[in-house]
């Protein structure tokens, strides 16, 4: 199928049925004007799927979250910023006990709950203002995905949210999504938080499947700074009032909600890429020519996370050596002697390097296609058919100034 | 033996015996009152020994060095800054040319001859003007090994130099080194340029293995940026001058050898980490309490390499979350729950964790400890008995202004 059948809808995670979501201050966060807790609920109960981070250091609420989701489903969606609820004493009870208030104002069973938390590691999660908070909270349900994406926010810049609309057997479906992203975005599997909703029927089972495979292509092909959170999640809901027959194998309609599912997660992941902490710009970087699939995306996330390689697209300066460098060290077996590399933007093509030895270029023009705000290293490894995209961005000055006191 | 018989000299790499060094400024820099061409000769031919960069992509130099050391023995060290030479189509050629000169002015065969060149990559590297430069340069051998560091420096700020004395059998030995270091400072073997003299007799086989498990604790445990240079070198001449008898296995005058080379080693580990391009502020990681001296290692690296790490200690915050993160996504199997981290400086020691979860403290005692220059991370896995310390330095603004625009 075309892509041409996915159009995005406007409504986050309340474009398809039956989804309301609220956020609102509840005094978590100091700054009155910034709201810090978020709620997404399902009119009916929903198959569910998650992926966590692989850091061995993990927020309770990801522990939590994946003990819920283990029957393959859920009904609600509770998350605070400004604080991550990670290595405290106390933080399996509190991470419990957000999950107990849902179950209190909706009847949703807290087992039922997905339970989430981002923001500083190490401090107390206290749950006097979200018990004051959640009732008003609840009461604000409605179309209101914008508010629960700002509640999820912590030094994200922008929003960043998806929808998409496609049809499965003549039924018309839905995809919506939040995210938050920013530092320590350098997954192993998802990054930091992403709420995905969705109105198709599907089995618990193959949702796990395609969230698993998805998130391989998508969120985990993205760095900001290298380092892994330790409170990554990427959850989906799907509740099945769209009234397709139920994707339980992997058929044509599954196909398109797979591609759906990918339009989504990859709109998200360069998004979150593009806002990565002092970003001025978006670096997408495609291996192609690479032996196995394996090696593209080694290499096309060594190149990204590259710091040398990030700051040199920061300053305009088409440094190739430094690719070609990061392309050495990534660990995967390439040749350095037959190595392509390219810049690209909306400006043009610059070659810089053929067999793993500079070309010559005109240093203006160099300078005119990197002054772009999203920028391409395009590198062909001449190796075999597999290929691979991976996003980040470039290093700050900025960067340096927010993580040099997150804290205070 | 004590550490007390390894007493620090001056004279850098011409403190032991029949070496002479020099630097002079030959063109490859545009800037005329900056070194750019070196040289260090030793009287007699040496026992020799070298580690390289593990990265694919490798400079030429790098490979003809290998090749000139595979019989385990070297007369001299031939080097340039300004221009990495690689990458470059007529590399190996310029490498070997580098090498001719100095048999042309000094009648050391060129396969006795180890060549090094730093700076940027996939420029070529244009012999003329060390063709014109080796004469001067070799008529200013002498007790000059500050302009031999000065002509191999490219960002480094402070000139990196040790030299140390201690006996063998009752003859008195020296060990002299010169290093640049800098940015892409993450090895995994030797770091950047280390060249290292001495005047004691050893096998070139025995030297060759000593020299190859010393830089593991020692240049393979710092960290700038997580980076690795394409022209890694650390090469070892060692001449025999100094009379002691001809050390060919693990006798006790090898341990006090490897105990003086170890000094050096380590020092100049330390000096490479507080020059980090922008570094404002050494981190010195211990971890101890690891299951294995893998696990110590791979635990100390990876917290050091951390960019929210680096940039917490810029900004003088005790955010030891961070620290708990780096360790548990470091690919070792520690527990969470038995972890213990402590920041120290000259100011005192911060206790900020225990078993995985904080502890109370003072941020005005924590701003106090962490605003030296020099700060210690001391990890406590409680898994086992075995250690190991990395160093690494602050992420600053400097660092990203002086990689924006490394080029130009």
């Amino acid at each position: 199928m075309s892509t041409k059948t996915i159009k995005e809808v406007a409504g986050g995670v309340c474009a398809p049925k039956g989804f309301k979501a609220a956020g609102v201050h509840c005094g978590i966060r100091k700054n009155k004007t910034k709201k810090d807790f978020a709620l997404i609920v399902s009119e009916v109960r929903a198959s569910a799927a998650g992926v966590y981070t692989s850091n061995l250091v993990k927020g309770a609420p990801v522990v939590v979250t994946r003990e819920h989701l283990k029957n393959g489903y859920a009904q609600a969606i509770i998350c605070n910023s400004g604080n991550a609820n990670t290595c405290n004493a106390d933080g399996m009870e509190i991470a419990n006990a957000m999950c107990g208030l849902v179950e209190r104002v909706s009847g949703i069973p807290s087992d039922d709950v997905i339970v989430a938390s981002t923001g500083v590691i190490g401090q107390k999660l206290d749950i006097a203002p979200m018990e004051e908070g959640i009732d008003s909270l609840y009461a604000s349900l409605g179309d209101n995905s914008s508010d629960a994406n700002e509640a999820i926010m912590t030094t994200d810049l922008v929003p960043k949210t998806v929808a998409v609309e496609f049809t499965l057997g003549g039924k018309i479906c839905r995809i919506g999504a939040i995210a938050k992203g920013i530092g320590m975005v350098c997954p192993n599997m998802a990054t930091n938080l992403i709420f995905l909703t969705s109105d198709v029927n599907i089995s618990p089972e193959l949702l796990q499947k395609t969230l698993s495979d998805d998130v391989k292509g998508s969120f985990n092909m993205i760095s900001v700074d290298g380092d892994q959170s330790t409170n990554d999640t990427c959850c989906i809901m799907c509740n099945g009032l769209a009234g397709n027959e139920r994707l339980t194998e992997e058929s044509e309609d599954y196909k398109t909600f797979k591609k759906a599912l990918a339009y989504c997660t990859v709109r998200l992941s360069k998004m979150i890429a593009k806002d990565g902490e002092g970003a001025t710009k978006l670096i997408e970087c495609t291996v192609k020519g690479a032996k196995s699939l394996k090696m593209a995306r080694v290499v096309a996330k060594t190149v990204i996370k590259s710091s040398l390689v990030k700051a040199a697209v920061f300053g305009s300066d088409a440094n190739w050596g430094r690719v070609l460098c990061a392309i050495g060290y990534s660990g995967e077996a390439v040749d350095p002697q037959t190595i392509d590399v390219d810049f690209k933007s909306k400006k043009g093509v610059l070659s810089v390097c053929r067999g793993g030895f500079g070309v010559e270029f005109s240093e203006d023009f160099a300078k005119i296609v990197l002054s772009e705000s999203e920028i391409s290293i395009i590198i062909d490894l001449h190796l075999g058919k597999q290929k691979a995209v991976a996003w980040g961005c470039d290093l700050t000055y900025d960067y340096v100034k927010i993580n040099g006191d997150y804290r205070t």
